[in-house]
């Protein structure tokens, strides 16, 4: 079988780069890991599990080749899983001395590079000189915490060469994940990157004190506005009411434990942007995700109606009334 | 103003029915309003509250004709807006003596009449002579609950004839509601039947342990299976992303305090259809709706590819084992 030919690695120590080693185990002898944090590795190698994220995972250390050596685990690989916030991934390659040129990589990242305001794809296509055929998207809808739990979850992986999709839905496939393919890898990453932003806004919607019925008539508008979104990215055949695409928002959209949801809350209840941020110790996806998603729509000669992604970022980066700011966008939904 | 000239009643004394009084009341000075009740009646009258339902709203008692004689209320109004369980319809148009002919009658109810198998604006038309362009559908998203707390909430309101689903969402907008005009009776009516087993079937799994990620997958794949079977039933150009169809699917199958999803929980949980209807001592609408769907889709020539319907009724109807038949569910979906 192919999955006993390639050789497979993960690049992240986080809950979702954690949860994606825990997937390929349940399938492969071999398993490469990279992650920066040493007393991180030097713990799951004498007790069986990442001390920082989805700790109740255990692990089988004879399959797994950690290293915070970045080189070392690229080269050990032939497909390389990139799992880090999109914020850390050019210092990241930054320490890559091994090249990528005959790797399959693929992106488990939801948002844009800030540093080329690329989604990660075209990051890697134009930076790194790897063909789109060398290019794949894992996405979801999937919170890592399930994934740890064992709870059934549906993952798609897009990629223009379908053999390289089918190749590692063949490896992450299991009794609690199942894989569909796709190769919608523009759209669907996307899709990814957007569905943080309306968490961000249902956030905001929920802090100002809207309830569960304006939330339904945002994910419905959110849903359309995706879809008109993308479509002025990459044209093609696709059904945005597909796992991948409004799954995906849904999933996010609905979490309480969402960052981006969380932060938007926040904000909506009257925090800044700055001390929401702070008090989160940590930036929001979505946070991110609003400024390029904005200032690609902006810029482009084909324009999408996008009233969402205009509010939040009014809120976020003009430092709006988001009380108002709310207020007016809804006349614009229905 | 037309809403001047018109009269508006409302039929049934649930919290739907006491939502669209209180909507009503804010643009009229007469609102018609029947109820089986007497005595919730005159609590309204001494106390201006509904006893029993949405309770906090208080009501300007000298704009209500209320009456427990259905006769007498539909005789007084142009419009009857029904808000009544569909399980009790049948037996309350029994009751009339008034003739229905010339009265514009807009459903807010959400179901199949069981005694006719037929959505309620199909059971107007064919049993009491109605023209289709003097019937129409009220939907949301929308739970009364959050009308009471007059937080914005979103209503469709579909008629064939543009004029009067104009004329009603004139009487019905205000500063915490916003209606959009609609001329798709059949699919609204299904989409809001529809939703309901979708909301039953979102029970069963999360009663059967599946979590969140599943959650938004069944719900990416109900809004698909959804439309299939609203276009098998009447053919038209409608977005299925629209509030009406998506946003009211989300609102009821993301609601923990949907009755639907509660007994769907009930039933995953193990306990049987009867006793979990008795501990409910109510049946859900979706109970109803799942039989009506299913054999309407079985008996068609033309018929949907409903794998969600098909679940629920082998688990309500043929006793079949909610964990197997999910798990069945499961490989069907993605």
């Amino acid at each position: 079988m192919e999955k006993n030919n390639k050789k497979f690695a993960v690049i992240g120590g986080g809950s979702w780069a954690t949860a994606i080693v825990k997937m390929l185990c349940e399938n492969l002898n071999e398993v490469g890991w990279y992650m920066r944090n040493e007393s991180a590795i030097e713990h799951i190698q004498t007790a069986y599990h990442n001390p920082n994220y989805l700790s109740s995972v255990e692990f089988h250390t004879e399959k797994l080749q950690l290293s915070s050596d970045i080189n070392e685990i690229v080269a050990f690989a032939d497909y390389v899983i990139f799992a880090i916030p999109s914020a850390f991934l050019y210092k990241e390659l930054e320490k890559l001395t091994v090249s990528l040129e005959n790797k399959v990589v693929f992106s488990a990242i939801k948002g844009i590079v800030p540093e080329s305001s690329l989604i990660v794809g075209e990051h890697f296509n134009e930076h790194y000189h790897i063909p789109f055929e060398n290019i794949g998207v894992i996405t979801g809808p999937c919170h890592a915490e399930e994934v740890a739990l064992e709870r059934l979850s549906y993952l798609t992986i897009a990629c223009a060469d379908e053999e390289k999709a089918k190749t590692l839905a063949d490896v992450l496939s299991g009794d609690y994940i199942k894989c569909k393919i796709s190769d919608d890898i523009i759209g669907t990453e996307y899709a990814a990157m957007l569905k943080n932003i309306y968490a961000v806004a249902a956030g905001i919607a929920h802090g100002l004190g809207y309830g569960d019925n304006f939330q339904s008539v945002l994910m419905s508008n959110a849903i359309r506005e995706m879809k008109r979104f993308i479509k002025k990215r990459h044209k093609m055949k696709r059904n945005i009411n597909n796992s991948a695409y409004l799954g995906d928002l849904l999933v996010t959209g609905y979490s309480v434990f969402s960052r981006n949801r969380m932060f938007g809350n926040m904000v909506g209840k009257g925090y800044t942007v700055k001390s929401a941020q702070m008090e989160m110790s940590m930036v929001a996806e979505g946070y991110y995700a609003t400024k390029s998603a904005y200032k690609l729509n902006e810029a482009s000669t084909k324009k999408a109606k996008t009233p969402i992604i205009d509010a939040v970022y009014a809120v976020l980066y003009d430092a709006k009334n988001p009380k108002k700011i709310f207020k007016k966008l809804t006349d614009k939904l229905d």
